[in-house]
Order: structure tokens, then sequence, then C-alpha cells
């Protein structure tokens, strides 16, 4: 069953109904939150994306209205036309508390079976049921209110930066797989059988030729694809704010993106992000917070102990320093009594890290110090390090002794593991933000036995490091930065190279020759044999950022149809098989079968 | 080489500097479109997407920059600083002709080798060279000025939606492959191998789940594929505007769309589009124009002559009526002079339309007329036909005979070739716009020998055809409508069936048991059980949009990297091979290779 509208119009949404529209005659359309039957009438809560009004139906208001009302059920979808009227029970929960709707007429517009799932705020249901009815998670008012900042926050995205002179313009989706960088989801083609697109993992190269081109200002909001194995809070289809400007340095890049963020968490959440915002150089977040993006909302800087246990009888210490790494630690603020166990069990947490071991030195009272390294030095060295470390009484040292990378990434962890057993985020409601500029612009990797980009080949050194491209070339520095807010990459950029020369140096770093650099990115190079001019940009994780904006740690929560850790939509059973003639006027033919 | 900016600001764009900026010192940025040597002076027209500058050098205003301007070659990409002076050879073809740059300083920002392709407007190079050098060509100023079409008219589009309340949603790209329909792109799965996305052709499921989850008001602007071979003016990715509306009928959606219509056009064009557009039924456009998409900037209408003709002497005219089918004809004015060459190759052109002869009267004078069937007819024959056309002395009657299916889509094909020839629309600035309403629900597919759906199976019956659903499907018209601009669709949507009921007796018409059609839709089906709203809406194509807008015929003149008529990318070498060991992670095996 399902009624028409047969050309009855709504007047108004369910949430907006105020005293002032008392005595009007109105109807609104959506769907049964509640019914209940009270005192010999039906009152009826009906939702829709703006919020819920009461309706009460009555044998004296309407009788043949008050019969059908009686017949609905929760989620049923109705049209209901009626006075509005003052609420004599008002409910200050509700904005629409005050008043209430006289059921003169109704429509069951359609029913609805039980839903599996509740529709209500803060549901606590299982993953798979709310992806599998996510029509249904999606009605919920929280879902709902995500969703409408998502709009929102795009909507301010393209205003601001069309105010600024930017073009929307959209870049292909079948696109070229390059061997570099994660894993391309791959599409075959049919006019070209054996050969396949692949779906971008961003529009890269695409928007530096639209500068070559001359467009200047270039944005796009657009999906991009990696078919990597999903962590927690990835998706393999996601959505990326694309930025790039010519004739450009970092400042103005950086400059103009304060302004877009300041907007934005403006608009949204009425927060004012004060600009200009700071800036930290990569080795600095990394020997201070042994992260390049560092949580800022609270201390427990890492401090450097090596000077003064160097030359300690600590072999542990002595060694690591030897072999050019270093000693270090954070404090924990008046955690002097943890437990045993609880220390070991950092420990171990450490251990994940590849740190050999933690050592503690709890700094109980002035004349009492508890630590398992305290045989191995003096009192006048155990002040030594107090006070490097800058540990006050009640505090406690944990410290790690290894290569440089091992101790940073450790104590960098450790320190946000901290920060979230003794509970220092709680209540918090700052966002931090921070740049994170100046880094190294090659990584050497191990396996490869060369150095990588750590960013892309792109990316200009900075001027003063040009120099050591050919010599040193872990030394120099990138014209990059990432915009970190609260310890997670918000986005991150850099200027790019548009100068012949460099680039054939940063290649030779890569180790790559003419051939392979042609072949990897032939027609970039081939364009820029035509006039480019210098330019940067910087790209966001739009799923990332609308997290920041509604408050939720599940990126599933901010987009409509996700999948699940497995890149499968248990809504629409994506993936699934396709007939054989689909494959075979395609030219593929399937060698490994699905073992689910 | 490639000079840094260290620093310097652009302060204004090319196409900006006025008599009221002389006397400032600015700097500019661009591409040099010309340069000469006039004088003992170098001239150099610096062009960046707003427009160009003369820029003049000389030894007594800079030696240096002087020494460096002659250097230059076109498209070196520069920035020049110096002070703005009233020009002496006033140029009135330049926005900026009335001044002219006194170049004191100039940075060569990057060389350019000899471009393969002129960077001028209307170019008329080959499209393959066109395509490979697309960044060359995307600097051309009218592919500039489309592309910024392209981008304010998103922007338009998208003010105006937000402003009514409707959300932007952005629905997944991998979604899965449905059998009806275009022929899907899939993408391989690595982690279900054997399994399959498949690229979304349009997100319609999406969009009424969304309705169903109470979001009211949802449109995107996204990208949609199909693997079909191309027709001109069709690409394998493209981009829709996609609306949907809850709780409305025909008129609001057609109401709310024709105020975004005439907003684009206004701002774009500032053409004020009448409203409301005139509507038109499907079987009022096939009878007068043989098409359900007319061209109404001119008549030539089609003229039913069966009447008069169903007891004449000639045989084809007398068995198509006979048999069910009918004669009909189009007048083409003042062209009873035409040759009779001319005339053959229309004869020639309507059997492509599966017409087997035209026939034609020649109203030469009220006295003479000429026409090859004139023997089978009487003199008030001939008259009464003539009367029935409504030719008037001096036109040409062109008549078809045969079913009605043939007749009419054959005229509507003639017409619009007349109308080519004739010259109708020469200088032509006119949009007629027209809705094209009551669509036939289903179409009978007379290969699989069934009825099938002329839009999609969720299009709602009109109320008064339900009652044929079950046992007259052929007649049964839908609530669905298109928007007509000047003989092409730009748009088309319905209201779709929220009722189980009406669903039920649409699979039923279309030959769907109860497991195909939830083998098929099954999601969706398992979503209407749950209180789904009436709702409706539309699509648009964004390319066919912005060439329209843009004035240009050619779709790839409208999309930034398109692909050519083999979904290839001359530019990006794609589709391409890829790596064994990519084709292996996901399963699959070439079984046919490329002989290209």
């Amino acid at each position: 069953m399902g009624e028409s509208l047969n050309g009855l119009k709504r007047t108004i949404m369910c949430g907006e109904p105020r005293e002032n529209n008392v005595g009007s005659n109105i109807t609104v359309m959506g769907w049964v939150q509640r019914k209940r039957n009270l005192g010999g009438l039906v009152f009826i809560d009906l939702r829709d994306r703006t919020g819920i009004l009461q309706v009460v139906f009555g044998e004296e208001i309407n009788k043949e209205a008050f019969e059908k009302a009686d017949l609905v059920k929760p989620e049923y979808c109705l049209a209901i036309s009626g006075k509005l009227v003052e609420r004599q029970s008002i409910n200050p929960k509700l904005p629409t508390g005050k008043v209430e709707l006289l059921g003169e007429s109704i429509k069951i517009l359609s029913e609805s079976e039980t839903p599996p799932i509740y529709i209500k705020e803060n549901l606590d249901a299982a993953e798979n049921v709310r992806l599998k009815y996510r029509y249904l998670d999606l009605r919920r008012p929280d879902m709902q209110k995500k969703l409408i900042i998502r709009h929102k926050t795009a909507k301010i995205v393209r205003d601001f930066l069309d105010e600024n002179g930017f073009l929307e313009i959209e870049t292909p989706m079948l696109t070229k797989s390059t061997p570099e960088g994660a894993r391309d989801y791959l599409v075959p083609s049919r006019n070209f059988p054996g050969k396949f697109y692949a779906l971008p993992q961003s529009p890269q190269i695409f928007k530096q030729l639209l500068m070559v081109s001359g467009y200047d200002r270039y944005f796009q909001i657009v999906k991009c694809f990696r078919d990597e194995d999903l962590r927690a809070n990835r998706q393999p289809e996601f959505t990326q704010i694309d930025i790039e400007m010519s004739f450009v340095e970092e400042d103005d890049v950086i400059a103009i993106n304060e302004r877009l963020i300041k907007r934005v968490f403006k608009e949204i959440l009425d927060v004012d992000v004060e600009l200009p915002i700071k800036r930290m150089s990569y080795s600095e977040a990394m020997n201070k917070y042994g992260s390049d993006k560092p949580d800022l909302r609270f201390g427990m800087e890492i401090k450097d102990l090596s000077d003064v246990v160097k030359e300690c009888e600590f072999g542990v210490f002595k060694n690591a320093i030897a072999e050019g790494g270093s000693v270090r630690a954070i404090v924990a603020k008046d955690c002097a009594g943890m437990g045993r166990k609880k220390i070991d069990k950092l420990g171990e947490f450490v251990k994940t890290y590849k740190a050999k071991g933690l050592a503690w030195i709890a700094y109980k009272s002035e004349d009492e110090i508890k630590s398992p390294i305290s045989k191995f030095f003096s009192e006048d060295d155990i002040k030594a390090i107090l006070d490097k470390a800058e540990a006050k009484v009640g505090d406690l040292v944990l410290i790690i002794a290894d290569k440089n990378r091992v101790v940073l990434q450790a104590l960098g962890a450790l320190r946000l593991e901290l920060a979230k057993q003794l509970e220092l985020l709680k209540d918090n409601k700052e966002f931090n933000f921070v740049w994170i500029t100046d880094f190294p612009l090659l990584e050497y990797d191990e396996e490869e036995d060369r150095y990588v980009a750590q960013h892309h080949p792109f990316t200009m050194p900075k001027d003063e490091d040009i120099q050591y491209l050919e010599t040193d070339p872990g030394r120099v520095r990138a014209k990059a930065y990432d915009i970190v807010l609260n310890g997670e990459e918000l986005g991150g950029g850099s200027i790019r190279i548009h100068n012949t020369e460099i680039q054939e140096k940063m290649f030779k770093a890569l180790g790559f020759t003419q051939e392979k650099a042609w072949e990897r990115f032939g027609f970039l190079l081939e364009a820029f044999k035509y006039g480019p001019p210098p330019h940067g940009g910087i790209a966001y994780g739009l799923d990332r950022l609308i997290m920041f904006l509604s408050g939720t740690e599940n990126i599933k929560d901010v987009i409509a149809f996700p999948k699940n850790q497995n890149a499968y939509c248990p809504m629409s059973e994506a993936p699934n098989i396709v007939d054989y003639k689909q494959l075979e006027e395609l030219g593929i033919e399937i060698s490994k079968l699905d073992e689910n």
C-alpha cells in the first residue's frame, strides 16, 4: 500500500514549527519516530531531516484521521495536515517542543516493516548490520548531521576557492597505471584487449599539466583510489580537496590555505583558528615529538639525555651513543607511583616500535628515587638526568637508548599512548594546528638500496640545499609542507620543480636513468619543455577533515556508502561475479577464484 | 634553465591593467604570445588566462632587461616588472590596448621549445595532435574560456541547489555491475579474486536510497561511465548533474529545474529563459516532429495525409494505410524548384532510416505541379494533399508512406537534414527549450520479445494508466520528463515508484519473476520495505550543457583531458600494459591481446 500525494504539498519541515506558527494550517511529511496511545488520543512524533514534530490525533479532532493514525507503526512514511497549536506539556528537549499539530488528515504514503536497527542517535549496533542496512543507518539523525556537515564543508571550500580565483577542473578517472606509489585499481579496456586503465591515486600529474596550460589556480574535490589493505580509517575510494597554484612559493600556498582552514572551522564549528598557524620544521617535530604529525595539545616533549649519560657506566646507554644513536626520554607527569606491571606493559609497547627496552626513573620525592638502572649511576648523575629531562618530584622518566630513528619513533608512540592512558585529552576541545615544513626531499629505501622521493619526484628542493643533491642527497630538504591537526595529517603539498636541470639532478638522485624517467613520467616531462610556470599546491583528505568537523573517529561515519575492511559493501554486495560474456569482451579470464 | 621567483610577487594579471593603472609599478607573469624587434626596441605580448599585455623593452628603459628580453622566444614563461604607461599606438582589439608596460626587469622562469601547435584561438590542427599535446591545446584562450564556463556553471548549479535545500552527497565509484543498461566498466577485486566492481553508469539506485534515508533533497555533480562504442559527442566518462527530491510530483521537479535552468543561462550567457518552459507530450512531439527531442527553432511540422489519400489509386500509399501505417509529409518552403538530383539524394537519406522511398510534389505555381506520383491522383486529390500539407505555391512536399514508426522517424530526420541544407538555423541565436512529457512507460523489445523499461524499472506510471499495466502495457504512460534544448536532450528524469504493489505490477509487465527482480534490484527492493517516500528526480549531462553554453559542437572541447573515439588518451597513452604481477594479484589473466 502507498497513497499518492495527489497534489498535496508540504508547507513546512518537521523541525521548523515554532510558537509564531501557532494557529496556521500546515502540512508536514516524514517518518514515524514513535507512536503512543494515551488518554484516548494517538500521539505521533513525525521526523524528517530537520527534526521532530509531535502530532496529536483524536476522535474530536478528526475521527477518520484518528482511526487511520491508530494503524501506523514506526517508520511509516506519512503526510499529515492540520492546525498548529500550543503544546500543553512543553518538551524542552525538542526545538519544536512548545507546539504540536492537531492531525486533521493523514496519508499513509508507505508502510514499513520493523527496521532491523533502531533509528536513533548513538546507535550501538554491529557494523556489518549497519552497513547492510545502510539506508536505515543513514536515517539516524546523527548520521544525517555528519553528511550535512560534509555538504556544507565542500560548499564552503568551493565558495572560498572560487572567490580567490581558483577554477574547478575535472581530471580523468580512467588514467594510466604508474608503477610508483600505492597499488592501482585497474580497469580492463575493451577496445584494447590486454591493456588497462588505472583509477587515479591523485590528480597530481594532471593538475601540474593544468599549470603548464596556464590555468593559474586549479582545484577539485575529487575521488581518488588506492587498492591497499585497509587499515582503520582508510577506504579504497576517498575524496581529496586538490589544489594547485602558479607563480607561487611556499608562503603563498600556506597563506591562502590558512585562510581556507580558518573559514571552514569558523563556519562549521564557530571555532576561531588563529592565524598565522604556527610552523615547525620536520626535524624539530621529530626531535621533540618523535613524529612528523605531532599532537601539540599536550607537552611531554622528548628530551635528549645523550650529553649527560654518554660517559656513564650503563652499557646500553653508552653503546647506543657510541654507535651514533642517542638516549632520550619523556616525562610522565605525576606518575612516579605507577605500578611495576603498568611500566612493564609500556616496555612491551615500545618493543612494537623496535625499541629493545624501556628504562625508567621514578622521582618519588627529593630523597627517594626508584629505578632499575640507578645502580649504574651516582646520585649526581641521576640528578643530572632528571634535570635534563626537566622532571619534577612525582614524575616518572621513561628512557630509550637506540638508533635515533628507533628512539624517536618509539618515544613518539609512547608519548601518545601515555596521553591516552592518562586521559590528558579528555574533554579537550582544542583544535591545534601546525604546519610541518622542511621535510627531507629523499628517503633512503633499504629494500631498493636507493633514495626514493618522500613526497614525489617533482618536489622542489630548498634553494640552499640544491648543492647537496648530487653529493649528499639525504641532507636535502624539500619545499614541502603538511598541515597537521591534533596529531593527524589533514593535508600536504609542495612546490614543484619547474626547472629541467634540477629535475634531471632529482632523477639522478633517485637512480633513474633518462629512459626510466621518460618511461614513467614522459608526458609530464614533455610538457615541461614548453615554459612551465613555477607552481605548487596541496591536497587535503576531505573524509578526515569531515571526521574532525563532525567529531567522529570512524571514517565510515562521514561517507554515505562506505566499504568494510575488506573493501566490500554488505549492502550492494560489491564486488560480485559478472557474466562470462563481459570478461570475454574485455579479453580477460579469471585465473584465481575467491576462496571466501 | 629556469629562474626562481625568490620572493617576487605578481601584482596584477596580464588582462587587467587599464588607464587608471597608469603610473603604477606592476609585476606580471605569463607566457610570450609574440616578440617583435622594432625601432631598436623589443616588444613582448605577455599572456595569462585573463588576457594579453604589451611590454616594451629598450636600452633606455633598462639595458639589462632589454638584452635579456631579446633572448626570449614564444611560450617562454616570464615575470616582468616595470611601470605602466599610456600606449602611443592604441590597439582597440585588446582590452589592455590603451596601456603598455615598460620592462624594467625580467625573469625567465622557464624556456620553451617551439610548440607543435599554435597557441591561438580557433586553431585548425589535427585532433590527434591536439590531444597528444593537450597541455598546449589547453593553453589556447578559447579552450580556457570553455573550461572557465564549465567551472562557473558547476558553481552556479551548486549555489542554486544549496540555496534550495539540496545536499550534495557523494555516492560510490566502486559499485556492483547490473546486467540491465549499457556495458559496465569493470574493476577486478584483489580481496575477492574472480569478483569485480563496476564503475557507475549513474547513481540512480544510490540516490533513491538516499531518499529512503530521508535526505529529502539530494544532488551531485558526478562522473559516470559507459563502456559503449563512442559515437560523436560521447565519452567513456562523462559528468552528470544528478538530482533527486522527496515528497514531490512531476510539477514540483519541473518547477525547480526551470528556475535552475533560468539561473544558469542568465548568469553565463545573460539570456532570459521565459518561464514556464513550454511542455509537449511525447506523442505530440513524435507526430509533429518525428522525434522525442524536437528542435522547435523552426516549423516544418509533419502533416498526416492518410485521410486524404487512403482511398487513392497509388498502391504504396493505400497499402501502408491498410496495414495500419500512414502517409505523412513535410513541406520544404520555397523549394519547388529543387533539382531532381538533390531530391533523389533526400530519397537516399530517408532510406538510412528504413523508409522505402520518398514521394514528392513540387507546387511550382497555381497551375503547375510536378510530381512522379501525379499520375495516380486527380487534380483535386493533389489539391487536397497540398491543402492537408499546408503547402503554398513555391513549396516542395516530401511524402513517406510506411509503418508509423518508420514514417515519423524518417520524416523527423529529413526535417533536420533539410533545415541544415536550407540553412534555416544560420545565425540563429535562440535557445528553444521544451519539456517532453508523458513518455511511454514501456517499450516492446522485439529481440527480447518482451517489454523493457523506457527509462528504468522504477519509473512511476501515470495514475490514470495504472489500470492498463496488466492488460495493455504498451499504452501506459510514465511520469517521466525530458528537458530538450534546440533538438538535444539536456536532461531527463521521472517520478519513481514508491508503492510495492505498483512495483510488482511493473516487474510483471517487464516479465521479471520475483526472483529475477530481487536478484537484480534486491537491496533497493529491501530498502523499499521501510517507508520509502514519494520521490523523483532528474539528471543532466553537464558536458552537453557546457557545449551549449560555450558554443561548441565538440564534446572534447569542454573536457580538460578527453579520450579519442577509441576511448584512448594520446597524451597519457591510457589504457596501457601493466605488470604481470599486478594481474596476478587480481587473479586475472589476459586471454586476448590487443591487435592494434
